[in-house]
C-alpha cells in the first residue's frame, strides 16, 4: 500500500483561510495515496507568544533544565491547535480524519526537555488508522519521554516529527511544504543564475542544512538517512498536486544519476575566528582550550594548529558562532593562565563560505577550483577546513556574495 | 495527612500579572496546608477564540457530534498553557510545582465530547505526587475517553475537575476562588439586602445551581455531593490566605446548625411558556409530546396538565429554555397531527422565581407564604411547580425583580 506524508509548517496553517488552503491540498493528494499522514506547525507566530509567556512566568533569569518541562506543556499546545483545526476542516470536506497529539502517537524522546531526541516511535495504533484509510493528522514538534511528560524537539522539530512518522509508516514519500519550491544550488537572493535541485542526496542536504540552509531541520535529515525516507521539499503556494519533478528530492546518492562533482554552494555569516597566539606547545594543551569551550555549550567549528613558533610555542586558531563570541572570550580569558597564551585576537567581520559535493570524493582538484576561482577575485582565505564531501573557507565578510557568485561560476552550477 | 484543593477561574488566570498573582496566594496557602492541588482554567478569552477557531474550521452547519472529538482537542489547549505558566511561576518562587494534563490524570470521562461525564479518577500517581510535597497543577475542564480521546467538561467544568481530584485526595476542602466573595440569599443587584451565606447544603446549591447561579458548575455540586467534598465559593481578590468565615461553605445539611425554612430566591429569566390548547384526552398523548421535544434536545420544566375541557379535550402547559423556544415551537407545529391540539400559544416574555430550602421538608405554610406575598403585589402566578426543598413560580417577567424583593422579604432574608 502506498503511504504519504505530508508536513505543513507555520505559515501554511497561519490562520482559517491557510488551514482551509492546506484541506484543500490534502484532499487532493488523498485521491493518489492509499493512507496518508499529515503533520502540522503551530500557527506562526503563536509559538513566539507561548514562549514569551513561559519566560514571562518563570523570569527571564530562571530560565533552564529546571523549568524546561513545563515551558513543553506550554509550547507544545500551538500544534494541538492545529491538528484539530485540520482534522475538522477535512471532516468539514467529507473526509475521514483524525489528529494525533504526540501523547497518542507514543512518540518518545529522551526528557532533554525543549530540544528532545527522538527514541523510538512504534505507532502500531497509528499505522493501523491509517490504514483504515483515516487520514492522520499529527500534532508535530512534540514527543513523551519516559516520564510521561509532554517534550518538544526543538525549532523546526516538525521536519523531524514529519520524518518519524514516515519511517514508522515504511511511507514512499514525505513531502515538506514550505514556503520555497525546492532546494537551490545557492541562495537565489545572492545568485540570481540559481538553480532548483531535482535532486539532493542526504549527505549534501545534512552539509547544507548544519551550514544554515534553513529549508530543513537537521536532525530530520539525520532521521530520512538513517531510516533511507525519500524527504520531498515543495512549495504549498503552488498547485494542490505537484507537478511532475517538481520541487526538491532529498534521497540516497545512488538515486541520482547524473551526478555534479559539486552540488552547491553554501555560506554562513554568522562566524567568529579566534586566534590564540604563542600557547605553549606541549600535549593536552589543545584538549584543554577546546574542553573548556565544551563546557561553557560553545559549538567550535573549524580549527586550525599553525606551524610552532620558537621557543616552544604555536599559534592556534578556531571559528565558533558569532553569537557566541563574547561568551567564548570570557571563557577563554578565564583560562588563560591554565591554558598559558600570550595573546587572544577575536575577529567577528569573517564568513564561511563551502562547496558540497558527493562527486567529491571520485574527483581531484576541486580545492583548486575553488582557491583559483577566488584568489581571481582577489578574495584571501583565512582558514580552510575540509570533509569527504565538503570545502569551507573562512574569508572577510564582505567578500561574502562575491565569492558565492564566483564558485557557483566556476563549478558550472550557473541556470542557463 | 491536610489535602487542599485550589480552583482559580479564567479571570483569574487572564494574564502573567494575574498568574503571578494567584502563584502568591498559591504560595501563602501552601503553608497551612499539607497536600496541595491547583487547578485552573483557560485564560479569559482564550476558550472563546479556540472554540471560535473549531467552528470556522468545521463549518457553523456542520456543528454536532460528528465534529466534537477534534472541537474538544482544540479547546482544551488553553488550560494546558495556564496549567503550564502556573507551574512556572510556582517554581520560580522556589516553590515544588508541577503541571497535570486530562491524559496524564487519567481523569476519565465518557465519549459525550464537549460536555462528557467524569466516569472515574483513581489517580494513584497524582495523591503520591501531592503527598510528597509537590504542589499538583491541575489542567481543569479537561479528561480523557476510553479511546485515549481528548475530552472536554463543558462551559464550568473546571469546577468539576476540581471537586473530582479533591474526592481523589480525599481533601478537607476545595476552595473554588471567583470573583464573588460567596453564595448570596439573593442576586445582590436585584436586592441591596442580599447576604451572604456562611453555609449552603449541597441539596440548596444545586437546586440554585441549576436556577441559573453561575457561581458553580451543576455537574461539580452533584459531584461534591456525592463524594461528600466540602466546597467552599471565594473570592480570589481579597487576602490571599481567607479570613476565618469568608466565602460560602458548600457542605452537608448536618454541618448547618441554624437552617432557615428558605435560604435563598433564584430567578431565571431564560424562559418560555407553551400551551397547547384541545389536546386529545387520551392515555399516551404527554408521552407523544414530552417525547417529540425530548429527541429534538429541548429541555421541558415545568409542566401542568390544565383541567379538562368538553369533548373529550384538554391544555397541556409547559416551560423550557427561550433560546430554545423557535426551535420548540417548530417541533409541535411539525407534530400537530401526530399530537391532535387545537391551537398552539408561545410567550416568551415569563420568568420563574423560586424559593429554595432545606427547611421546608419540616415547615408547613412555606408555599402560602410564597403566594401572599406575590398576591399583595399584585403578581398574578401562570404555572407552580414543587420539590421537596423548592417552590418555584412563573410570573410575567416585568415582575421579576418585583417579586424577587418581596419573598426575600417575606423570608426573613434581609440583612439588617
Amino acid at each position: 500500500m502506498k503511504r504519504t506524508v505530508l508536513k505543513f509548517g507555520g505559515t501554511s496553517v497561519a490562520n482559517l483561510e491557510r488551514i482551509a488552503r492546506v484541506a484543500d491540498i490534502v484532499a487532493a493528494r488523498q485521491a493518489e495515496a492509499g493512507g496518508l499522514a499529515v503533520v502540522v506547525s503551530a500557527m506562526s507566530g503563536t509559538t513566539n507568544q507561548l514562549v514569551d509567556w513561559a519566560r514571562g512566568a518563570a523570569g527571564e533569569d530562571l530560565r533552564g533544565e529546571a523549568f524546561d518541562d513545563e515551558y513543553d506543556v506550554v509550547v507544545a499546545s500551538g500544534e494541538q491547535v492545529t491538528s484539530g483545526l485540520l482534522a475538522l476542516a477535512l471532516r468539514r470536506r467529507g473526509l475521514k480524519a483524525r489528529s494525533w497529539l504526540g501523547w497518542q502517537l507514543a512518540l518518545k524522546t529522551d526528557d532533554a526537555h525543549g530540544k528532545a531526541r527522538i527514541m523510538g516511535f512504534e505507532g502500531e495504533d497509528f499505522v493501523r488508522s491509517v490504514d483504515s484509510g483515516e487520514i492522520a493528522v499529527v500534532a508535530g514538534f512534540q514527543g513523551v519521554d519516559d516520564y510521561g511528560r509532554v517534550s518538544t524537539l526543538g525549532r523546526g522539530g516538525s521536519d523531524t516529527s514529519a520524518v518519524a512518522v514516515a519511517a514508522a509508516l515504511k511511507a514512499d514519500l514525505c513531502d515538506i511544504y514550505t514556503d520555497v519550491d525546492g532546494v537551490y544550488t545557492t541562495d537565489p537572493r545572492i545568485v540570481a543564475k540559481a538553480r532548483r535541485l531535482e535532486k539532493i542526496s542526504y549527505e549534501e542536504m545534512l552539509e547544507l542544512a548544519s551550514l544554515g540552509a534553513k529549508v530543513l531541520q537537521t536532525r530530520s535529515v539525520e532521521l530520512a538517512m538513517n531510516h533511507r525516507v525519500p524527504v520531498r521539499v515543495l512549495s504549498s503556494f503552488e498547485g494542490a498536486v505537484p507537478a511532475p519533478g517538481a520541487g526538491t528530492l532529498v534521497c540516497d546518492e545512488d538515486q541520482i544519476v547524473e551526478k555534479q562533482v559539486v552540488s552547491g554552494v553554501a555560506y554562513s555569516r554568522d562566524e567568529a575566528k579566534f586566534t590564540l597566539i604563542g600557547v605553549e606547545d606541549h600535549p593536552g594543551v589543545a584538549a584543554v582550550i577546546f574542553g573548556e569551550l565544551a563546557d561553557a555549550g560553545v559549538n567550535v567549528d573549524m580549527i586550525v594548529q599553525a606551524s610552532a613558533k620558537s621557543e616552544g610555542r604555536q599559534n592556534i586558531v578556531f571559528t565558533a558562532p558569532d553569537r557566541d563570541a563574547p561568551h567564548a572570550r570570557q571563557v577563554l580569558e578565564k583560562a588563560r593562565e591554565k591554558i598559558g597564551y600570550e595573546n587572544l585576537l577575536v575577529a567577528r567581520d569573517v564568513a564561511k563560505v563551502s562547496v558540497i559535493g558527493v562527486g567529491m570524493r571520485s574527483h581531484a582538484g576541486v580545492a583548486k577550483t575553488m582557491f583559483e576561482a577566488l584568489s581571481a577575485k582577489g578574495i584571501n582565505i583565512q582558514v580552510i577546513s575540509t570533509s569527504e564531501i565538503k570545502i569551507s573557507v573562512l574569508i572577510d565578510a564582505s567578500y561574502t556574495e562575491l565569492a558565492v557568485r564566483a564558485l557557483h561560476t566556476a563549478y558550472g552550477l550557473d541556470a542557463d
